[in-house]
């Protein structure tokens, strides 16, 4: 599968570029900086077939994963919606603030940055995925087996489906539907809940689901 | 532990009845009617010490599971705010609403039924913890060990630890923490979630935390 990566270049969109590199996809990193975005991409040639280009390049793909601070979110996809449109799109975005009692969820008016990007993207279907995953793991070269389950959350069965796939694709990783698209917010506000249980076992936490019938544990 | 439960009738709170007598505590068993929640913990004789009460008698406890629907959160622990002075009260409400798409979080004004409980129990110790276990299965007698984690949030760190054990006395059962009181809302929500899946995969699903260092995975 071809996957592209917007917002490549930080932590969660170059561990994710690495590892669907290392499951034998072909990934196109990018980054509002191209030539950062080659830097990038040079450090994970070890990894598999990882190209850097510009976000709006990145677009040029079966599945493209949305990895971006929440604050240029927004504007990113709605520079890009007619690039995306036909495509699936995958939202890995956690809208979080921080104060000196740690992470907290801030506020989206669609209620989730996933719902954000399907208000925006129209001509796109938009699932939310990858959020729990540890960045630190996905991009640590000596890490063969992704630990936890990744949530996946979206309207459209089929689609769901093939996300789940993606998701299972990474050694390790199971990809596991875990509601409609207006759900989202609870799994991106989680992380916060992650980054505190990080802090007091210090620890790079996922979560998983137990409970699963044998054949969704594969 | 002497534990008490308002709300004891309820799938949630039998359930955890259950699993409390079952691992030796002295369980105060509440309900708005004194006469079910005898007929209730005479259903849970088997299970171990469980005595039927008015919700305001299930107070005489070291610690206090609130379990009651959130429609009559606030009202009930305004009324037993003084009984519930100095305690330890646990919350486990999930405000929640439903439509035809399933259930979705609601809006608590004061953020989640957790911190609600905190701002009207202003000499109470609020602990959020045990939302996602199954009621299903706490209340099956045929279940032994319950699967995954009971996420524990709340300010104050020693108490925290207290309602850690109470839930790892549980057989199965690991007691992790999950951030502060604040963040109790994404937990209270995620139980939307545990329910998509489980109407997806026809389960009892559960959540544990991957990646905890071994002294904690006892």
């Amino acid at each position: 599968m071809k996957v592209g990566i917007l917002g490549g270049t930080g932590p969660q969109g170059r561990g994710l570029g690495r590892r669907f590199a290392m499951a034998g996809h072909e990934v196109l990193l990018g980054s509002r900086d191209a030539a950062r975005a080659q830097e990038t991409a040079a450090g994970l040639a070890g990894a598999g077939r990882v190209t850097g280009v510009a976000n709006a390049d990145a677009t040029d793909a079966d599945v493209v994963v949305v990895a971006v601070p929440h604050e240029g979110h927004a504007d990113l996809l709605t520079s890009l919606a007619g690039a995306l449109e036909g495509k699936v799109v995958v939202d890995c975005v956690n809208p979080l603030g921080f104060d000196k009692q740690g992470p907290f969820p801030i506020e989206v008016a669609d209620g989730s940055a996933a719902q954000e990007a399907q208000r925006i993207l129209t001509g796109s279907t938009v699932v939310a995925a990858f959020h729990h995953v540890s960045a630190v793991l996905l991009d640590d070269p000596d890490v063969t087996d992704i630990p936890g389950d990744v949530l996946v959350l979206g309207e459209d069965r089929e689609v769901v489906g093939r996300v789940i796939e993606l998701a299972q694709s990474i050694p390790g990783a199971r990809g596991v539907y875990a509601g409609r698209l207006r759900l989202a917010r609870t799994v991106e506000a989680f992380t916060a809940n992650l980054i505190a249980v990080n802090r007091r076992y210090k620890t790079h936490a996922g979560i998983a689901v137990t409970g699963l019938p044998a054949q969704d544990e594969a």
